[in-house]
């Protein structure tokens, strides 16, 4: 193959919020660099590390045994300075004197946004690959993060029902999710719950309650999943209404929260991840950019970054009729 | 909704091996029937306890805080006797006795196999529901205990890795799969692994001793993944023949075994055997009969048993291209 | 071995909030009661369940397949009617009703206390077990649920550590133990935390923002381990005392909660449980009565209730002076 | 604190088979000097990197994030070279030329016979760690590695029971412990296994069969745990022994192997190895040379390098009298 339309150096890095997998798209993007004989540096702190110059080589040894930690090695952050015409050009400063002709962008909505803005005013060419926890992301089926992240949640619930089916309470679980509900509708799914209340469904709490009335009939405990967006005010919130409906209820409140962004990439992320971090290099070889990678249908697809962001994935409604029946 | 084509009573029962989200299914079978107003019985220990009428009444509590257990509450064998006509015949009595008119088989290529000749000889409607770790049939883009067998491997593999990195070791880990590489390759890739044996790939020992040399050049330790059924032995055989060429390696050799059968179902496994067991209620309903629910994009498809059966689903040649790339 | 001053059916139960390991405890008293040839009950839902009659035998296959589950089979709740003379009655009422001559309590201070005044009252023989997860009862070198609920939290914290090293943030986590920092202690030196605050341990904002300011020099990220019941009013309250200090830091605060009583226990409860289930029986077959079963320097010992009552076992000192040695 | 006899720069390394938790170990040697205001260097790779001069400074920061990592990041190697008396003085030299005038040594019996060895001969200050996962040291109630190594392989056992049960199997599960049965019986009873086999103790195939055949009656699974280095021979020549006795039994051969030594280490292991390598560093300073460090009943305790050789610690009485009572 060969090595493309003047691309010698790519460069790679993470900004946004961390999610599991990132590290394994990391490795994939340098190691398939050196397959193809290019160069590759890793950029340190997102697009802050950009302006500042904190830039290093990475070679294949560098990213060996990395493919199974959590966070990101090139560390991340949210980057005001970034947002500045001045910014922009300081790190596209950067990248001419370190000779990167071309970028792979791991994160979401707001990193690609940056991204786009440098491609419109420097040319600099950049891919981008979906990498968040929240699964809201258009133009892929699912994102770097998400599988792990419900996986977390699940345990945890998992464990909380062992106490809750000990003392016959009923347990309102908060999980991550500000604008959209892929995490909770999983979640719940998965954990057996008896309801789950999302950021995209406008709820009653006189529904909740009726459902845990019917559910108090048949089981000795409940879950009920609340995303950390929802309208309704988050898991506490929404445990303070339902006491005033229910006040004989032995109720607790947990919130998951940062701990669903950490610990070891399931499977389905880190084979996603290397398979989106492959196709990265490749698209820039072949001349893409201004674009994000994605997979719909065990196909890798191109998504120009202007279609991708602020388009969110709507949430399934099979997946949400589901909740019902499951909950019989 | 109606109670569908005269159905009223629904049996449901698993099949050849265990696979991890079987009792997720089931309790989604369970549940969806309730829902739906109709009865529902388990069938224990498989076509075997059809013909020896092992049957009990299942209600929605029965299934309670099942969903997060591996193997499967209706236990599961290989019969001999329902390979003869006479053996067919009983199980149908059985079904008869207990006025069950429709069943959902959780199970393999096999199962389906006796699904067909129970509708052919006896009309007896049935759906079937893709339970193998294998991952091989055609139909569906992923089977029930797949997603958790290959993170049950990896995990283990994340542990030898540790040791393996140690003491500069190659490590041969023997993985299932006897027909089909399926969990070899995601095992392999997520696991960062340096190398891949799989019985649809005819290998060369000489091809991978030329990989683990050129590996040896910048990596401490390896790891070679092989499928049980691969052509050249297993994992104990492969190593014999690479100390052939490279005596001077430290090399160890590790079967996983059963231990991939069990565990936790992981979110992939139990949403997709919830959706499925749910999807096969509703199919029943609608009238169809001998064939199998599975997934694909995303959605759920039906294929006729006849189509199902003895159609191998084909390794993604993509995934396996990633190989050499990684292992960069 | 005889069968005892007269003992031929021993009743079982769990008080108090539940702890994991409970359920290896449950199977090793009905195990050995069988393997002596005594009957054995299982009160369900603690003093309740034994005043309202809710008693069920329980055999040795009755506890098959439970010694990895957490939480309690045989439910646990607090009993207000308990505390009454006349709760104690219709308790003892029921345990003579169906012949029950000696008991098996699990659970912590409470459980005890009510153990001892039913003893008193009633001359009931009873041992008790600590189940906690507290590790705050003097006669044990460890209570039942302990290790299991640590790694719980260490485990959680190794995720967060992963997300906090991405960004550089500081997180406070919040642990269970009300009066006790046990779960706090050993979860800060397991995490490799920066600093803990403990009940016992008159804490000074001061002096932890001191240490935060030092570790700033060397370190991306810090995890500060709260106890719940910190005399600083928990995690939220030090985060926002930290803040008026250095507001400049990134700080995330996380309160791991109920999640900590449940999962699978560990390779320590288990074993423990089991050991002191046994001995259970056995010291009840031997006359002993009105005390707890504990485990010091590998061996079992016996403590009578009045003894083991409101005395908290001390955290210890050199545990303690650990903590700045190593985040040095 | 003064900083000792003389001592002003210390060596680590690790030896022998890895174990979880040596890393931990590491972190706290390295911390406990640096806050002792002492150099440290570490040595790679065990006595050969000593030989062969590859000693490498270590500061507090090097050491982050690695208390919950498996595996070694000193590495380590058996070491040929170092049985010979010029091995020694090579590696003495090397010693000399960094200045490191006192060592700490984690590993096992031939860990420590080295590091007597270089003692006597050289008069290097030794102090020892038992980094081993077979916990057979005198001088210490548990070894380093030993806690994680046993629930390593109950979670593969459970995992193994789910599918067991499913089909009414049974099960014979190979774990480590070539010359001691610690792992094998605290896997065994923290399992439920029905029967364990120890090097320790004289078995006879006729008592396991016996014992299988009554569990037959009452269960529809079994485990048997059966140490590597078994008389009989290890698990595989186990099972061709009773299918001789009880040909019909369906059974499986699990042999865990090396993924017992890796994976991230528990609490246990952490906060002992945590505390171990403080007390190193608190013994070289204050005098201490030539022995072990070891935990007995929660206290730090030395043994001379000549009393913790050869003799290797008995496996508890008691313990092995749970194993028929519990699987009743």
């Amino acid at each position: 193959m060969s090595a493309g339309p003047g691309i010698g150096h790519i460069g790679v890095f993470t900004s946004g919020g961390d999610s599991p997998g990132m590290n394994a798209a990391i490795r994939a993007v340098v190691r398939s660099a050196a397959y193809h004989g290019l160069r590759c540096s890793g950029i340190m702190g997102g697009y802050d590390g950009m302006i500042r110059d904190e830039v290093r080589p990475l070679g294949p040894r560098d990213v060996s045994n990395i493919i199974q930690r959590g966070g990101t090695i090139l560390r991340s952050a949210r980057s005001d300075g970034f947002r500045t015409l001045e910014g922009r050009s300081q790190a596209t400063a950067t990248l001419q004197r370190h000779g990167i002709d071309a970028l792979v962008a791991i994160g979401g909505d707001g990193t690609f946004a940056g991204a786009r803005a440098l491609f419109q005013e420097h040319e600099i060419r950049i891919i981008g690959l979906p990498g968040t926890i929240d699964n809201d992301l258009a133009g892929t089926d699912r994102t770097i993060g998400f599988d792990t992240a419900v996986n977390t949640a699940v345990e945890a619930i998992d464990k909380l029902r062992d106490t809750a089916a000990s003392h016959d309470r009923l347990f309102f679980v908060e999980v991550m999710g500000r604008d959209t509900g892929f995490i909770a509708l999983a979640s719940a799914i998965a954990a057996g719950a008896e309801y789950v209340m999302l950021p995209e469904v406008p709820q009653r709490i006189e529904e909740l309650a009726a459902a845990l009335a019917r559910a108090e009939q048949s089981k000795s405990s409940s879950i009920v999943v609340v995303a950390e967006g929802d309208e309704e005010g988050g898991a506490a919130e929404v445990a303070r209404k339902v006491k005033l409906i229910h006040p004989q209820y032995d109720m607790r409140v947990t919130v998951l929260g940062h701990l669903q962004r950490g610990g070891s990439p399931t499977v389905v992320d880190r084979v996603m991840a290397s398979r989106m971090g492959v196709a990265a290099v490749d698209q820039l070889l072949q001349g893409a950019r201004d674009a994000m990678v994605g997979e719909v249908c065990g196909q890798i697809v191109l998504t120009p970054f202007a279609e991708a962001i602020g388009h969110r994935k709507r949430i399934p409604d099979d997946l949400l009729r589901l909740m019902p029946v499951l909950a019989t």
